[in-house]
């Protein structure tokens, strides 16, 4: 299992969003919805997941997507937005360790509000991809909408989906260095290391005790994110016919 | 204080996310973002705010935007997605109060997923505004960049500021009904309730002794989320200039 | 008939189109054409139309829009794009002379490649409408699947359009100072000064003589654009109904 | 010489505009030119050229894109659009015949505005690409801005440009099966078949005696459209700095 996690951030984003004074909220949510929008597609299209995460910074799995490509990237935002991205690329066997060295490539070309500090584009890249490279686990909140959407304001369900997800995402990095991303709705996709069932079952259980919200989560493996995500997609939606909680992909849950 | 809001709601969206089969995740994350962009546009062009929530489900403070513009956004979006939005709007001195009266609206034509309930457009529109009607606070974390941004890997910086956030916004929708959101980077935006300078101290101090989170806010007012949001951008310019942690647009913060 | 004409122009693009070095083309399409595509969006919300022409120079019929919303958008577009935008507006009964006096408005502050003139905002706005300001005809090619699409390749298709395109709008132009726009298919929308029935036949003949192109009118008339518009949208539906080559909304043409 | 071109067509869109009763051309226009950007930056990305001749067809230069990839756009769209893309490919040596075989795989599926005929994706890829398999020439009006821009109202700047384009495309179509698209401004692209330099100053003298407009153009070629139409681009830059009109990439253009 070799995870490449690149970084992608705004450079010197801070700044220029009061200079020369403070610039329109919704003119700077647009901008970074639409940064977003137009990474996701990019990296979509090679397979690879990108998170919005704080949106000035986003966390992108790109097992798959080489040097030159990101390059392309770089250099289209650059010719079609009023800031610039840099973009540091790790490998490790854990997500997070993945981006740990991704990480540490950015930070030590400068601070992210350094001026002078554009456009890097530092990393190493895998030149193999395989099979089962990447874990992906798509969880989703068992019945959201009769629970929550049609019942309470939208404020409180989505205080409860945020809650789900916090401890749900605190669980996995601690336990297992996994990265765990909200991705709308009741839905979290988290890239992790080699797990095995069980682990999944805990995690489902620790979310339950923690903030009683229940989950159903489905796995899948590939050799791009695209293709263990899809494959997660997939048994979730057996856990949707089955009534079960936790499915892999090919496998039925043990105890289920 | 008289606060207008909206829940905007995708029709349907669950199962059209599966249907046939499952989609690929990085295209609903760009149909979700660009549709959020969209909405966005129109409203922030009008001086209101939207935020994005959980995407399928999205809250905007809509002070002076009428029933028609409503109708227009509609249609709009019905016109260029593969997906429509159903709108509900209330009215009320608190936010929470006027997102409940809006969710009822909704919630009483149907399910959010049940197929005959489409572009529901139900509300009562604020016919006058008013100079002090919002109350905005723009919450930041202070010197991220150098505390988190720089040293950390971005998961962790991520989960820290999500803490923040957390611990603020249950405080501020028990403790006020206030509806605070996070917009990226490491900022929060409160619609609020009319609240005197300390009850922002109050919650800068809850977050710090909560999560170990140094917060800034700078608070607005106006007869529009803009005009409010905008007097609290300033208002926070005045905490990073000064190095005070409430400001008041137009007078210091008590104590500081 | 009063038509308010604004000239929306790409500050000093042809410069920054080659530097440093020329950009790749399709990031230059790419932003070209969301860039009209968002004034499209905020113009249309307001019932004003705007039409690609060259893309780094559009042609609006605003109508209704006053100064602030023309500052809006200026702002908006300077936030959120690596380029910036000029706006002039002139209002007259014939269009072609509203544009002149757009035009003259912003070509008197500086060359469209001066470094130094950026974000123009220059006009006279309207300030009320009335039910028969504008008049607008919707032209279309009959059975343009049918003769073209289906059996030649599209690119003689689309020359075959183009010709007739060329040959309407040099007519309109010349005889009555109409502007009109090839807004893609086999449409064309002509802004028109007061013109009577007999004065579309005459259109619609000449363009049959001239490059033997058989096309069908439907016009409209209104406070706006879109209200225009939509009238002359209704009106060619009633031609394709009816087999008639000119609909005037609410009355059939003479002689048909 | 060996040009891929893939046809790029919405399917049954002229049915759409106009039910269940016509939408707002503002909507229309925005929804064509988003698409047609995302379809230049999933092809830009790829080093391919697409224009957006009617919008609800597009002609694309494909060299190196395969049919995986064209699978990957045409289900992207279909997931994000409320509209779907047939897509048709064809390979010869001269660019009009490339589309020919594309338009023949895509008539022969059934009519544009046949409801039943959705998501065609049908065609013939090159499995290698060479370094001379594209020639592309840049044309642009000389000093435009101060000859049109500047001077004239903007829609008699269009029509001087547009009657330059149409002579220029019909010239080249006429003699060499040649390609020719505006892409905005004063410049036009041309896929060519391998054409000798004087074959370009030709066109550039039959445009001035035809229309009096003055040309330039700068010539490339490449394995890609990119790699062709930048060497072209850079081509046209030394027309600028040596006040020639007809520049060869590498090689000075003889006579001038
Ligand atoms: N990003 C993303 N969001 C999804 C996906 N599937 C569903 N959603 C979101 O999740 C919300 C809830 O939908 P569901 O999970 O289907 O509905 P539910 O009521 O929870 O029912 P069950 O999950 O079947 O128990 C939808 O409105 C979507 O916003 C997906 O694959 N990706
Ligand atoms: N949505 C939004 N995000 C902002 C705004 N201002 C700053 N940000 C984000 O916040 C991040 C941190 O920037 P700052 O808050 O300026 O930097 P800092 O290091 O925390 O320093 P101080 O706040 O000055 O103590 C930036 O990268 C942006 O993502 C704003 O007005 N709106
Ligand atoms: N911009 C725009 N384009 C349209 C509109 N209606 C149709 N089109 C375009 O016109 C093309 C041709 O559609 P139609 O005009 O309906 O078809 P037709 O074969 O010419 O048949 P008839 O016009 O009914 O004789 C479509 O593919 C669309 O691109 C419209 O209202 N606005
Ligand atoms: N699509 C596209 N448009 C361009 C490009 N370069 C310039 N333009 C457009 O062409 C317009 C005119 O710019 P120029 O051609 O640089 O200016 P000019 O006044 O004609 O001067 P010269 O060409 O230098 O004689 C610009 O406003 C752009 O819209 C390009 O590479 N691609
Ligand atoms: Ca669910
Ligand atoms: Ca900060
Ligand atoms: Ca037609
Ligand atoms: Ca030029």
């Amino acid at each position: 299992m070799t995870i490449q996690v690149t970084l992608v951030q705004i450079d010197n984003y801070g700044p220029w969003t009061v200079t020369p004074e403070p610039r329109r909220e919704m003119d700077l949510q647009t901008l970074q919805s639409r940064l977003f929008a137009d990474v996701a597609q990019f990296l979509g299209h090679r397979d690879a997941y990108v998170f919005s995460t704080r949106f000035d910074n986003m966390i992108a799995v790109t097992n798959g997507v080489d040097g030159a490509a990101h390059a392309t990237l770089q250099e289209s935002i650059g010719n079609r937005y009023p800031v610039s991205i840099s973009l540091a690329t790790g490998v490790a066997a854990r997500p997070i360790d993945a981006l740990e060295a991704a990480n540490e490539r950015l930070q030590i070309e400068g601070s992210a509000q350094d001026e002078g500090r554009t456009e890097v584009l530092s990393g190493e890249y895998l030149s193999e991809t395989d099979r089962s490279d990447i874990q992906i686990a798509h969880f989703d909140v068992v019945d959201a909408t009769g629970k929550y959407t049609d019942r309470l304001n939208e404020f409180d369900t989505y205080s409860t989906i945020q809650a789900a997800y916090g401890s749900l995402m605190r669980y996995l990095r601690r336990k297992h260095g996994a990265l765990a991303f909200f991705v709308g709705g009741d839905n979290v996709i988290a890239v992790c290391p080699d797990l095995p069932e069980r682990a999944f079952n805990a995690a489902v259980d620790h979310v339950a005790a923690d903030v009683e919200v229940a989950l159903q989560v489905g796995v899948g493996r590939g050799s791009s994110a695209h293709e263990a995500g899809f494959a997660a997609k997939h048994a979730l939606e057996d856990c949707r016919h089955d009534g079960t909680s936790v499915e892999l992909f090919g496998a039925p849950a043990a105890g289920d």
